[in-house]
């Protein structure tokens, strides 16, 4: 792995996100965290919960270590891990300011301007956020060129994605950054940059656009929840965790590639789109309890246990696109 | 494996998905397979092709060994495969006639119209269909009771899944036995019945509704198709392979499972439902240029190895839900 150069990183907020975030910074040999939250058992919870991230947290350390809180306790002696109370002390010395607070218009645009009057003015700000765009966020900063979203998919300490969407006033020598810092060689982790913002950004629009038609279909009884799912990860799952969407249709039209596969399946595909349900979310829609209740009775509640196995197989599917990522022959 | 009970299984049809449906059934002990297919060279064309199927064939064979030619001249000389030049005598034994013919309506309601009048009264009828409901493909037969449709997911030797879509005439222990003669302990397969007939099924109208949004973010310039795939392959491919998207939000929504989710993320995803790109597919739409182009540029032509190297790394996904497939804890 080449080193990173020296970076520092103020971890604004570490709730779950937070959490797997300072696990995948930490991951790196040379880098500092600094951990900012305003809850009171602050080092209590992260001498806790910390290790059950540290073991995932790059395919860069060995994954059958079993880190404990002692080695919480030996990265706070050495001087990697800082916890601090107060927002000033933890973005003092920072390179990057990355916020995983609530999803909050308000609380992030007041803590962007209190960051702006604290941190270096070369420091790098970066937001976790799923749903607010930066350009929202930064309306009270004087220096709208540093901010940035950084949008993880959860657990990011596992999962390679992140998407990196800048406002039309963030310089781009700040996205190259953003970028570069996360494409170290050896890292699972794999950023793409979005050239526009856009509402739910791109990987949750495409999971909403399917989200959309799987309720519908619940909707309609043409098939349970379970049944749905199943579908899926008999299907497109293992698909698209190995080809993209565009490249599996390129193959699948053979030597005509994708043009020929929109040709020969147009008639179908435009009577699928134009009969997509249009469903809404919000309100007291019908489906929201058909799909909730067949959803609850097919999986319960998510046990530690259950969710450490589940997180065991991502493990597993990522290594196996680690290992034949980029197939060009 | 439990011995499949002597079924002899009629496959009209042997072109790629006809292939890979014959090393599919050839997997299990206990079958007899008839082709028939109107290529006059078929004979030739099964001894070189059909042997890339059947190391793949079923979970429950080695999957080092490497058929050759040889492996179809002993399938062909135990009389575990039999080769026909006419419909009649392929369909002389049947149990099962599959066909994998053209997508055309008055082809497949023709077959069926002579499929009838030939075979056994009791044999069970399938089609391989992507898009021709069953209903629509049993208008000329006498006894609508027998026909459904066994969309499998290409390449379906490999890819678990069978969309099993009875038409309203089809009666219930039709589908009851398609269901359980690919539901044999130890196949990697799971057929899912679908309720109701519906235009592209269940999985391609999932896959399609993604497919729309992704081609009208390219055609927004929000991204590119090779950017929009790594995004796909990085996050949502691994996730739904390993969980589906019901269950993917019931762990997302912590404690309140899928009924907390919405109700945390309704704002952002009503938002995105309000907008998801509306274009069409049939005609000249200048999307389709961009989607083309861009597809053409990130992955050119698929070589036979290409193809094969992204076949080794599908099988690798299957064998990791075959460990572990249902999580219960």
């Amino acid at each position: 792995m080449a080193a990173t150069k020296g970076e520092r990183i103020a971890l604004i907020g570490v709730g779950t996100i937070g959490m797997s975030m300072a696990a995948l910074h930490l991951a790196r040999e040379n880098t500092i965290v600094d951990v900012f939250d305003t809850r009171p058992d602050l080092e209590e919870y992260l001498l806790r919960t910390l290790p059950n991230y540290l073991s995932d947290g790059s395919s860069l350390g060995s994954d059958d270590s079993s880190p404990t809180s002692s080695s919480v306790v030996s990265l706070l002696s050495s001087g990697r891990l800082h916890i601090h109370t107060s927002l000033e002390s933890a973005c003092a010395s920072a390179t990057i300011i990355q916020e995983q607070g609530p999803e909050n218009l308000a609380f992030k645009r007041s803590l962007w301007a209190q960051v702006e009057s604290i941190a270096d003015p070369s420091a790098h700000l970066w937001t976790s956020t799923s749903g607010i765009a930066a350009s929202a966020q930064q309306s009270e900063m004087r220096d709208k060129t540093r901010l940035l979203v950084v949008h993880p998919f959860n657990p990011p300490h596992i999962m390679p994605l992140l998407e990196i969407v800048p406002s039309p006033a963030t310089a781009p020598e700040r996205v190259d950054f953003a970028r570069k810092y996360f494409s170290v060689p050896g890292s699972r982790h794999r950023p793409v940059v979005i050239k526009k913002e856009i509402p739910g950004f791109v990987g949750n629009r495409l999971a909403f656009a399917l989200l959309r038609e799987a309720c519908y279909l619940v909707q309609q009884d043409v098939v349970t929840a379970k049944d749905l799912d199943t579908i899926l990860m008999a299907s497109l799952g293992p698909r698209w965790a190995g080809n993209g969407v565009f490249e599996s249709y390129q193959q699948g039209g053979g030597e005509g590639g994708i043009g020929a596969f929109l040709e020969k399946l147009g008639g179908t595909m435009q009577e699928v789109w134009d009969g997509l349900g249009e469903i809404n979310v919000l309100g007291n829609e019908e489906w929201k309890e058909k799909v909730i209740s067949q959803t609850n009775e097919a999986y319960g509640t998510f046990t530690p246990e259950k969710i450490k196995k589940k997180e065991e197989r991502l493990k597993d599917f990522v290594k196996i696109q680690e290992k034949q990522y980029d197939i060009t022959i």
